[in-house]
């Protein structure tokens, strides 16, 4: 192993990493190493850059906190969340399409009651209803499903970024009834910028790349017996759709959100009018 | 760009990415994006794994302080480190070998007068003399080299390690004579084992590999119009110098520390009998 060329260390460290005993996780590193070794041998990668890649991953990490995940959203800046997701998604025909889970969820999210806004500032109005049904494959109500969903507020910012929003601003879940209906309310989302004051914001900058997110709601649908859906709902309307800086628009998650002026309809949702309106069933697939 | 198969997914990344204005960045980036994708298509990697991943790179990150640099680490223990010194090395036949700099280097290490032991610790004697001259590729004397070196104590821990050897403890660097000569003592290298209370510790036991790197004493030496050189002087009898598990070891580095008993050579050299002995000289390219 003392006198190698460039195929050969690659091959040693192949060698050395064989007595992995779990065969998923020796596979993984193995492909690895190799996609890893073949890139900086491609490039001709100096030693200056590699450690300018280094400092840079590890700036990237000490960004990271219990409310910012940069390492997420680098992922999300390579494309390489969208491609994940693709590989893993497999959803039969008819099922919701899933998209990337991105850097701003957070677990363990306050229940709503059927119908409560996801608004917690005080005077805060909700002006987007959502209303659908949990379904499955074969058009089956689902009962039990939790719909989880969370967005920023008006100013583009989810409540984790902005300390002037209460904790779980704009996030919550909801249980669907037996026939698997739910009300959600929340605001119409707003196109954002990602957080441009790290090691993303720097790689965008160097890159000449935009910020911007289209608008969207995330959702996390799950009940028992059936695959738990990470999915989007992308205004129809929004101007960054076609270069969402995430890669993570699908054409099947874009929903036109319908204004509606009738103040009977606001008051049996109990809004003010005008509001806007969603129909939105989501499809699950089955478990396994 | 909304409804896409994993290659024209990488596609539209790349393009993306196609405005980047330092082309070497950009050529950098892409081959980057196409292996990162390519890997993960490969092994069809899950959402779970995936997550697994970013939250292994996130940690190592965040271990990473003024001391500690965890992800050279894994750099170094996925051969990646070894590879980029190989593709940057290019030295000219005849002159001394480089390799990897680790995760243990610290800039500004004080100066070490003629001769001058490394050991600052009170009571602890140099066992190993080393001297040599710094040359150039012709042989010609290099005047006003540096050579700086750093080594682990007889504990195996460097002084960053250690809370229990005062700063620079084994760390020091020293300037040769106009006509190239340096005398540096310091004690014959240990092996010891890397660092394995982090990330890397995990991967190593996930991957049943050792955690040792053979006994070495790590080197740089530089002059003026001269290429950098950093590396390490290896020990001849080191029972790790084919498993070194960062991958550093090359046939050239490794040297046979050669015992004294003479107690005329240790008072020439201000030691005590008996005393460990290197004749070594450091041979750099020019620059350019």
């Amino acid at each position: 192993m003392r006198n190698m060329t460039e195929t050969e260390l690659t091959d040693v460290v192949l060698e050395r990493y064989a007595s992995t005993p779990d065969a998923r996780l020796k596979m993984i590193l193995h492909a690895l190493i190799r996609h890893l070794h073949a890139f900086a041998s491609e490039v001709r990668l100096t030693e200056d850059e590699w450690l300018a890649g280094i400092q840079f991953l590890t700036r990237t990490g000490q960004i990271c906190d219990d409310k910012r995940q940069e390492m997420i959203l680098l992922s999300d800046n390579l494309g390489l969340s969208a491609l994940v997701n693709m590989v893993s998604a497999g959803v039969p025909e008819g099922a919701t399409e899933s998209t990337v889970i991105g850097p701003f969820y957070v677990p363990d999210s306050p229940q709503r009651e059927w119908g409560e806004s996801v608004l917690l500032r005080e005077g805060d109005d909700p002006t987007l209803v959502i209303r659908g049904h949990v379904r499955g494959p074969d058009g089956e109500p689902v009962p039990d499903a939790t719909i989880e969903i969370w967005q920023t507020d008006a100013n583009g910012q989810y409540d984790i970024q902005d300390a002037s929003q209460p904790e779980n601003n704009l996030r919550g879940w909801y249980r669907a009834r037996p026939d698997g209906a739910f009300l959600l309310k929340t605001i119409r989302p707003t196109s954002y910028p990602i957080p441009t004051d790290g090691t993303v914001g720097e790689l965008l900058r160097a890159t000449n790349r935009h910020p911007f997110r289209p608008a969207h709601v995330h959702a996390i649908v799950s009940a028992p017996g059936y695959r738990k859906l990470v999915t989007h709902l992308f205004d129809a309307e929004d101007t960054w759709l076609d270069s969402d800086v995430v890669f993570a628009v699908k054409s099947s998650l874009i929903r036109k959100f319908e204004r509606n002026e009738s103040a009977d309809d606001a008051a049996r949702w109990q809004v003010r009018a005008p509001f806007w309106e969603l129909h939105n069933d989501f499809v699950l697939s089955r478990n396994g």
